[in-house]
């Protein structure tokens, strides 16, 4: 199977597609832009050549289907995102399309059908940086659009109406471009880790057990402001002191409680003068896990030791949730059909969490999900810095490609 | 000596006083600006009234004498400063000018001249807000002027040099407006506390043991960066969570060193986005104690607590010196003479170390000094809820005069 220099065409594919950029110093593409028509020109290009059936849908989305073997064969989606977020690098989405692309020429090239059809999707959208709106090229295909999204602005002012339609999308027919499900057997994506873990571990692929619940949330202690040289530290309510306590409290339950995923990204202090002790502190909290019941039982753990903090130091706590995502787990059988594929390719079978988001989120609406992460130098991810190896990628392809194979015995048939 | 009404007198001139300003809702009084020159005409003809000859100096001080009983009779400065910081109280500065000058009326009231000649200073300039020279008038009188500074320029451009000039001041002579030192008892300024501990502990006024050393630090806390739902708890070099760590570590080091004063005022988490991890985090510290050798030692262990936590935690750490400045000592024969003063006015003596600086830091370049401390509410100062008893300000007021008999009593004779 390896050999056929399909990795090292996806490697080079995913360098041509890196020079499609609004920014001429990086690489920025943003949703129905100029640069999107450009790409999905190209990659519509390499379908066509692969034997795809290639059309563009009403918001822009990209999709190749490969025929199976009979016209009522199941169908299998695959595919990942081929917009960016700013100054990124080039694997976060498009390595997952056009591994997929690469299947389907391994398929091509010996003219080979299965007793399952494919489908390979380049989604329009996954980042949301144009609109502030992740997932929306898969939302339109799980029929998740949510209408009142047209009237969006982008930094310039247009309108995602206005700007779908200079692309040549339909704004009228975004709710009727939902995917029926009645054929589906899945859907498949290949993505880059984002995160250390199979580096960590030395091991090229790993399963993904499901996408984390994700809190947003806000916290404000109050406390009192007062000169820094004038109130003895056994009078102070100092919030920035409170705030540090907290800080160690998400990271000590963080390494209590496997999987969780728990970070303060961001903090300020007030007024902030050097001679001044806070009397106010802001900070962010973001927790993860991939399954609901320990997410949630964290979350409440962490704001009673926010209280508890609070009263020791006589502070205010303010604890707002901003945002809750829960979880999306992978749908067993097809992940036990993922573990099988890596352990026939050789590969030591590594479990793990997803912890940023992908269009197999909205997907999983539409239909069970597997997800195949990639290892990742250094886990380094929306930066330019990303990196992926060849023989990680040869790794991936094969596995996806004895994944299909069972899946279309299973499905259809030998 | 009480019952006079010059408590009520220092008060209501407070209130007077805290009505020049340059803005309309706030008060602000900068250095040599237009409501400084009122603050200074309305002083000088309550001096006068006084029975002192007034005087304005080369920088703008205003001077009042009260001459002794003989012409040879040796000189106590008192004190303290007319300008403010911007959105001030009325009492920082204006009540230790006040109640000097409240202590001349009670002498005069009797036509008494002591064996001692009293001079009450009104600095122009302790702030330092418009041109970021603290103690510029007490350092004109001191001989501590340093000639460079006259070309700093404030705001709106203007140099120190041409605001001196418009205000009537004289650049050329500012180092020649140095006080003469043979004839000085010493130099005593009446401020309130700007702390707390006077009202926590129920009683008026605190005798100063000295104004704290002070050192400023920037410290910067360099980790890796990371996505905030992929990076596991385990690989993670936060450099907020090094950053909690220190906040802590520097409060504990306060709780552990009696007299130690020491704060993170402010705090920066970069990237500073709520789903990334913080790979860089700078803070500022403050650390104060009124004994050179304990702050010092102080910073060291602090220093040594800090790379301690970049070790354990795989972050870098940069330590770097902003500003250091040593402690002064108040002078142990002026301050046992106010501590019995305080006494005999039957009041409980509480010492208590300055951690705001003040004219005395430079004053005591030319002459011994103490320090009166006056409780003021909430320890709040710096701004406009600054506020203090009337009560109390006639206590102070009680051991001011019994502290400059007494003073007489030891240098002129009785």
């Amino acid at each position: 199977m390896s050999g056929d220099g399909l990795a090292r065409s996806v490697m080079a594919r995913c360098d041509t597609l890196g020079g499609f950029s609004e920014e001429a110093e990086r690489l920025t593409r943003r949703f129905a832009t100029a640069p999107m028509r450009e790409v999905n020109a190209r990659v519509a290009a390499w379908m066509r050549a692969a034997g795809m059936d290639v059309r563009q849908d009403a918001v822009g989305n990209l999709i190749g289907r490969y025929e199976g073997r009979s016209a009522d064969a199941p169908t299998l989606l695959l595919g990942s995102h081929l917009d960016t977020v700013r100054d990124a690098g080039k694997y976060d989405g498009p390595l997952g399309v056009l591994t997929a692309l690469a299947l389907v020429e391994r398929l091509h090239a010996h003219d080979e059908h299965l007793p399952l059809a494919l489908e390979v999707y380049g989604f329009a959208d996954e980042e949301g940086l144009r609109f502030h709106t992740a997932y929306l090229g898969s939302a339109v295909v799980a029929g998740a659009f949510a209408p009142a999204t047209l009237t969006l602005a982008d930094a310039d002012g247009t309108s995602m109406e206005a700007a779908l339609r200079a692309f040549g999308g339909d704004p009228t027919a975004l709710q009727a471009s939902a995917r029926g499900r009645a054929d589906l057997a899945g859907y498949v994506e290949v993505h880059i880790e984002q995160g250390p873990v199979l580096e960590a571990q030395g091991v090229p692929v790993g399963v993904v057990m499901g996408i984390q619940g994700q809190s947003r949330l806000q916290v404000t202690l109050t406390g009192v402001a007062g000169h820094a040289g004038t109130v003895p530290i056994r009078l102070r309510h100092d919030a920035l002191c409170a705030a540090a306590d907290l800080i160690l409290a998400v990271e000590t339950l963080a390494f209590e409680m496997d999987g969780l995923v728990a970070t303060v990204g961001q903090i300020a202090a007030y007024p902030g003068a050097s001679n001044v002790i806070p009397g106010e502190a802001t900070l962010s909290l973001d927790i993860r896990h991939h399954e609901d019941g320990v997410w949630g039982s964290a979350i409440e753990t962490l704001h009673r030791r926010a209280a508890q903090i609070a009263e020791k130091r006589g502070v205010d706590l303010l604890w707002q949730s901003l945002q809750d995502n829960p979880a999306v787990r992978c749908d067993g059988r097809l992940s036990g059909l993922l573990s099988r594929s890596i352990e026939a390719c050789g590969q030591p079978v590594i479990a793990l969490p997803s912890g940023a988001g992908h269009d197999g989120v909205m997907m999983s609406r539409l239909a069970p999900i597997a997800m195949l992460f990639v290892r990742c130098a250094g886990g380094i991810s929306h930066n330019p810095a990303e990196s992926v190896r060849e023989d990680d990628v040869a790794v991936a392809l094969d596995v996806l490609e004895r994944f299909v194979r069972r899946l279309a015995e299973e499905r259809g048939g030998a």
